[in-house]
């Protein structure tokens, strides 16, 4: 049995992911849980699965959990309780864990997630912070410690079953596709003028306000080729993008000799999910969708527009600068993105704020997650004095 | 190096073998050529080529490329020229042969595929009628000399690339595209008048007139079926058609995860070429076209017409059926298509000549290439009586 550690265990991906290892029947243990603020979720989650350690984002969200836990018969069952970031650290590192499943939001799990890679355990990778901040340091003790990575992302998990075609120095391009987003028709002059709600609402998946705002910016497929980069170990210029409105195809790789190999799928998060625990074994779920053939089913692709789409560009630029210039596009990115949120800037600024954020900040090579952090916090601070905080 | 000899050497598939092994310059050496009755330019590529053996379909064939070699300043190279049946097997079991591929069109190269097979040599199969006629033979012959057996086709290569995606164990499904042919939009009544110039006018991809109508039929995509079935060793009921107008997905492959590997590549016969004579490597070729997403491209699929096709239907009855029946519905097939070009029959009437009869065939096994091959004279004889012949 795996004992498997969840971070961000409340949230869509940890959620999906108790119900992966439920399907999994007897395969997977979950053995610590680590979520934010939502007491009542993990609560359940604690009471069905019975990890030895759970942790909260802070000592109230855990002491609510504590009464409420308290209250309940348990039959001698009776976890660790931990918060913060030494909660999380403990999720991913205690208790024997085989694998831990990163999904939390934000950099909150980074070091955690970093201190999994460095111990050399297999991480399901969902959050995206983990390597557009800190690509570089992950990748390097990854390396190092033999830590196998295994993409949650569609887009990067049907890499790395395309990737499966061929042996790494046959590939020539790695081929990310994108939605869209709900602006793909928009022009570019109408952009300025749209609302918060018309770009939360996303044609394909549902998701998080920031990752669907990220979505129609394409600033999200711009983090997924910083992630495929550092992940896949291809230089920029061999990772592309290409507009495929319909989801279908979440992925193609092209090799040397010519054949690009595509991977389709619905969407469904279970999937990849199950593809990061069973790896290299593919197994079936009872609630699979399948794709059917059985009716006409159009798949168009188009080439994205760089200058509508300016954010995408951008990662390209931060890929180019290297060092902790992603960690920089990242937390610009976010404040930029709640600054529209709040309706404090237009759609069209948070490139602009996202561009000024890199331009007024030093360039830096981190060395360790603490600096990481350290430089989140002064971009943050920067883009939200051009945001007008 | 290693030495490839090469049965069908003046065809399309001959010629493009040829021209890939120009390309792979010092890697593969054409030790043996086989070809019909075209001299002229078996001569070009002997001369290019200086293979040890050459063969041609009969003694007159094989005087006049003697007296036409004789006229040539050889400097000392003097090949065997044989011819018909002796001369194939020659071509395919002497001197050294690593690899064979099977170009020759028809029963012609059957019997020296499948010694080739026996002996346990790599077979890059560009030859329907191996499979077809002779399946269950062939593949336990390969099973029982481990010879690998390569597929040329682009469906059947592009599974072969799309089950490196996992085990054997764990595919689902295998769905070969189909382009549809020219009649994917003619209404069922209206195809009993399509001439013989229609049928031959495919949308995708030049070929010679028997299988530019089957690909009318879409009986050539029930021969896939049935190749498929044994080359992969799957039962009918997990090999679908899917009708791909683009014909840039080649095959598609579904896990028991759900997920669908699929491969793509432009329409060029040197890369499942090459793709056979190198595997498992993949090169690239110097004149490889690349398929480009930087401008819209449409990928339309939708359900073949059974019922408009009833060819292709035929061919899952075939499967059922076992034995003997692939070739009954291959010589019965070719006999019809023939009346069909030469005016005889209508279009619609393709099918109703290949279900009779395969009814009026005795259901047999065969045991040898010999039965195969009597058994094929056989259906054509049957044939040949329904078409009025």
């Amino acid at each position: 049995m795996k004992r498997l550690a969840v971070l961000g265990s409340t949230g869509s991906i940890g959620r999906n992911t108790a119900q992966v290892v439920r399907e999994m029947e007897g395969q997977v243990e979950i053995a610590a849980l680590a979520a934010g603020r939502n007491v009542e979720e993990l609560l359940k989650q604690t009471l069905e699965f019975r990890p030895e350690i759970v942790s909260l984002a802070d000592e109230q969200s855990r002491d609510r959990f504590w009464e409420q836990l308290s209250g309940t018969n348990l039959n001698g069952y009776r976890p660790e309780a931990l918060c913060g970031p030494e909660g999380n650290l403990a999720v991913t590192s205690g208790s024997g864990i085989d694998i831990v499943m990163s999904a939390a939001v934000g950099v909150a799990g980074l070091e955690a997630t970093f201190q999994a890679v460095c111990l050399g355990k297999r991480v399901a990778l969902a959050n995206k912070e983990v390597l557009v901040a800190a690509g570089e340091l992950v990748m390097d003790a990854a390396r190092d410690s033999g830590s196998e990575l295994l993409p949650v992302d569609s887009e990067h998990n049907a890499v790395h079953q395309c990737l499966r075609g061929g042996p790494r120095k046959e590939v020539s391009k790695l081929i990310l596709t994108a939605s869209g987003g709900p602006f793909r028709t928009v022009s570019k002059n109408e952009l300025a003028n749209v609302t918060a709600a018309q770009a939360l609402n996303h044609p394909t998946w549902k998701m998080g306000n920031r990752i669907t705002i990220d979505s129609a910016t394409l600033m999200n497929k711009g983090f997924e080729v910083i992630e495929a980069c550092h992940l896949f170990d291809f230089p920029a210029k061999q990772v592309d993008v290409v507009v495929h409105p319909q989801s279908i195809v979440h992925a193609l790789v092209e090799f040397q000799d010519g054949s690009v190999i595509a991977q389709l799928a619905p969407a469904d998060m279970k999937m990849p999910i199950r593809y990061a625990l069973t790896y290299p074994e593919r197994q079936a779920g009872p609630g699979d969708r399948k794709l059917r053939w059985d009716s006409v089913r159009q798949l168009e692709f188009e080439p994205p527009d760089y200058e509508k789409f300016p954010l995408l560009a951008l990662a390209y630029e931060v890929l180019d600068a290297g060092g902790a210039a992603g960690c920089v596009l990242n937390a610009a990115d976010e404040v930029a993105v709640q600054a529209f949120l709040d309706g404090k800037i237009r759609f069209t600024a948070i490139g602009d704020v996202v561009k000024n954020t890199l331009d007024q900040m030093p360039h830096r090579r981190a060395t360790s997650v603490a600096e990481i952090l350290e430089i989140d916090i002064e971009a943050r601070s920067v883009a939200g004095r051009l945001t007008g905080r």
